[in-house]
């Protein structure tokens, strides 16, 4: 139940915190991702499993096995005494490991399409493999998870993650269309993508898992929310480290987003700040052609409090995903999830 | 009701039939694709609108009308006396459209994947707008026939186009894997891969279509296979006609396959007779360096018997489809699905 520091070997690393309570079960999750799966995906089993087996936080599915354990307490507690006996579903461990699958399926071809070289300290699939192996890889992943999600049997929970498909598309192309497009600069744009980027996969994870426990639907709501605040802080923090960790930490270049003309929460705010604002869209203007303007940027972004600004921002949609948590019974369950939400902020410090 | 010859101006389009019994159903089906669709797709907007207007045959949403209306009509009159009345139901027409949307999406990808430069007589997406707008494209167009897969409600029906979309995968990777390959050319490899690439979709779309009413299990499995037999003789045709036609009815370069070392139908049974075996071979293992070699091949091909086989196998299946009809109630919509069985194989005459 305790976060095990001394496990955690790099800052973006969420495998560090050690889940007594579901430990077992993310082995289970873990064991048919990257041992199971592979056996089933024929020439693309070596591939499939070099991605299933990188160093990947589960963050997603240790949300949908925590949230089913602890509204299964709370839906117990309402239908019956026996209300200690926390308990899962098979078709929680469906969901669990299709949503990592949407996950990673999405990050294949998000690395494509931004010419990323270097995923979790990896080189990239498209770059290891080739074009055709990503769009093919991707599309396999994706396809195995809608073979779960048909196993799962629940057509809303069909419909949520369809729509889950659609904003990862919808958010993707917003962010191609906007780069370096100072213009569509803006606070509520930003929150938006980040939602329809991230949050809405941790919110179909989190809402999915309560709907399996026939939770009422004011929790259900409760749990969309804490997965959705949750996943917009996630990003939020994503984004900011981008800035403030080394290549080496974060397992790809640093300050990836800015030269490739994404502006994140740290560059909006700092355009706020009419002392830096001038500066700062010049070198934007520059493309970051020459090197040393990317720490120029940064040293701007740093004087005009953009990146505590940012923190705050973060810290804003993590007390919201808190308050979701309170109503429910108090249990390990319950103290990994918020311990996931304090975490999710720890990354940047 | 009648086939419209005059309206053929091409080969390859069965946009020629004229279905008069879901004429209006389809113009319905046409304008959500070409029209309303387009309009939530931002970006993407023309993109889509180029694709979803470009003259797709739309023989799987009709396949998913039509078996809609015959099996409407047969559970009806089960049900009650009032046995001539054919409908269908809303989920019909999401059916068709999404069974048009994973078509489309799949064939964005496999015409990046396998670097072709042409389809339906215009320039393939990834060369008009390069490779990432294919990528995006094509799992845009996947997304949003998930969403609608959704909207059906239907388990099932969830189950079953999952499973197609691995399929597909399973199909190109198949082929990928197996191009240049002599030791793979065998006839079973290659209905199994036609089924993966073509026919998984077809019988998705008319099992479904069943489903929807209500049918009992073996009517059901009539209409899937009905579907799965029209799939297979439906790419053994395309295959043969790859060979057969000049690349401006194809609107893709003629023998496409052949010079990619996809080895269909009628190499398959050239390479059986051994008059010609080692000579074919001969030219294979050149991979066509030289341009006339292709017209070589196609002379051996032809002076071993290998299209007429092929006719016939396609005819063979074509049988078994008009096979599972027979039961079924006489009606405009069974000739219709008797029509488009025959079509079939007269675009090759």
């Amino acid at each position: 139940m305790t976060i095990d520091l001394s496990e955690i070997k790099d800052k973006t690393n969420l495998r560090g915190i050690s889940f007594e309570s579901i430990h077992l079960d993310l082995e289970i999750v873990d064991k048919n991702l990257s041992v199971e799966l592979p056996k089933i995906c024929g020439p693309l089993a070596e591939i499939i499993s070099f991605i299933m087996s990188a160093s990947g936080k589960r963050i997603r599915p240790a949300l949908a096995l925590l949230v089913g354990y602890l509204t299964s307490l709370d839906s117990e507690s309402l239908k019956s005494t026996n209300s200690g006996k926390a308990s899962l579903k098979p078709q929680h461990f469906i969901l669990a490991e299709l949503t990592e699958l949407i996950h990673t399926a999405s990050l294949v071809h998000d690395d494509l399409l931004d010419q990323s070289i270097q995923r979790r300290g990896q080189e990239t699939i498209h770059l290891k493999w080739g074009t055709k192996v990503a769009v093919i890889t991707g599309d396999f992943l994706f396809a195995q998870a809608s073979v779960k999600l048909g196993e799962i049997n629940n057509t809303e929970i069909v419909s949520i993650y369809a729509q889950v498909l659609a904003e990862l598309c919808i958010g993707e192309i917003n962010q191609a269309q906007s780069r370096f497009d100072l213009s569509k600069i803006d606070l509520n744009n930003y929150i938006t993508k980040s939602t329809n980027k991230t949050a809405s996969l941790f919110s179909a994870a989190t809402k999915s898992a309560a709907l399996l426990n026939q939770l009422p639907n004011h929790q259900v709501e409760q749990m969309f929310s804490y997965g959705q605040n949750l996943g917009i802080a996630f990003q939020i923090i994503d984004d900011l480290i981008d800035f403030t960790s080394e290549s080496k930490e974060l397992g790809k270049p640093a300050m990836g987003d800015l030269m490739q003309g994404i502006f994140t929460a740290p560059v909006i705010y700092a355009l706020q700040d009419e002392t830096v604002n001038l500066q700062l869209k010049e070198l934007i203007k520059t493309r970051f052609a020459d090197p040393g303007s990317l720490n120029e940027a940064k040293a701007l972004i740093s004087s005009s409090g953009g990146f505590d600004k940012t923190l705050q921002l973060a810290e804003s949609y993590v007390t919201k995903a808190l308050t979701e948590l309170e109503s429910f019974p108090n249990s390990a369950y319950k103290e990994n999830l918020q311990q996931i939400a304090q975490f999710v902020l720890k990354r940047h410090s």
